[in-house]
């Protein structure tokens, strides 16, 4: 696992049965990931905002317990693969030694036309070395 | 095709890109399976919800061209298949002929404890009449 | 009043106590002004955003009484006073014979600058046919 | 002021100008409230919502200066007033020394049965000492 974001269930997240409204993991994702790139990566999405992107391309995500308000849950993701483009991550949830969910989700890097692109060479130089290990 | 559910893309769905931020598609995704429930099935979440629930278990998504703000799209969804107490859905989301977005997902019907529990009877009948083409 | 904005009290607008969440209601309010703008004033927001924009300077809000999820709620906006660069509305949001809320907002038309400037002037004479009632 | 909530402008809160979504700012506020409960009153929202709850009665909100992507603002909370059964805070929001908003609400300790109730004498004791400065 390559980076931890904690995140406590709070009442924004919650549904009338209690337990978080699904597409508020998506948001949780979404904060972990632009967590993941400004505090590892060292290439915040604000700073990248002026000439690229790094939309969601595909998520697949099976949720396996429900979370309920005031849980802490954990989010552990593992960057499994980087392409030309793309980056294949892994994200486990855990409360505790429960799975509430695991997401498997592919990001691809684009431009301003919102086409495919190369990494950047430092981007991509710090993401091997995260992948290797090495920070 | 089973259910059609259009959507203007506002404001609130779009980002700094100025295209759909992705969570906000999953909270349209939910509000066409609370039509399609309220609309077409005839149990709306808001009776339901008073003992059961039907929680997404699953959930798979391609994104494969983005939206922008004023876009009007349709999800169409088919219901592929009624287990026991589960239901396969497969949502496309169109903008004229452009496919926006693939999803499936997989709804568990649970009781208030939060359990797996047979979809009740009517229910289960009216789905059949459903995915049969005689409704 | 001017415009009538209905809106089902759905399950993602609702909290853990089964009641709208109220920052919810505030992309309802937002929902309702863009309708207002594309629907009744002609100057939808995905063009207005092309070199300007109306963001809400400030904004008071009575709740009244609780929405429940499945609530019939209907936003009726009137447009109180339009200056030079600002529109003050007041939205009275009712489900049958029952205030939910009351809202006193104020937008002002901005530049690509960000700074206020004068409503354009075929939406102003626009907006003063629907104040006097001749539209 | 009596409690101070850090929050970082992320893409989320973002619309396609750029700066926040002002719905988005009352989900911030409710989650600087939220905070203000548990870690300075000692009451979290997670156990206060078995039998009560402290909806928001009224907000008013004036937006002095927008928020961009990546901006570092701090919300600060002033307990104004403590009645029987509510509560008046007024929360300024700042960036540097740079005010974007300031929120006058009312808060309103509620029952079960979402009728006005005193606060709990130990709650009420502790906001009481916060008030007087002795926390």
């Amino acid at each position: 696992m390559h980076f931890r974001f904690p995140q406590k269930i709070l009442f924004k997240h919650c549904d009338p049965a209690g337990i978080v409204f699904y597409p508020r993991y998506f948001e949780i994702i979404n904060d972990a990931v632009e967590a993941l790139f400004s505090d590892l990566i060292g290439w915040p999405f604000e700073d990248m905002h002026k000439g690229a992107g790094v939309p969601t391309a595909t998520i697949s995500v099976d949720f396996t317990a429900p979370s309920r308000h005031g849980d802490q849950i954990e989010l552990g993701i593992t960057i499994v693969k980087l392409g030309r483009s793309s980056m294949v991550l892994k994200t486990v949830a855990m409360a505790g030694d429960e799975i509430r969910f695991i997401a498997d989700h592919v990001l691809v890097c684009i431009n301003e036309q919102g086409r495919p692109r190369s990494w950047p060479d430092p981007v991509r130089a710090k993401i091997n070395d995260i992948m290797e290990g090495s920070v």
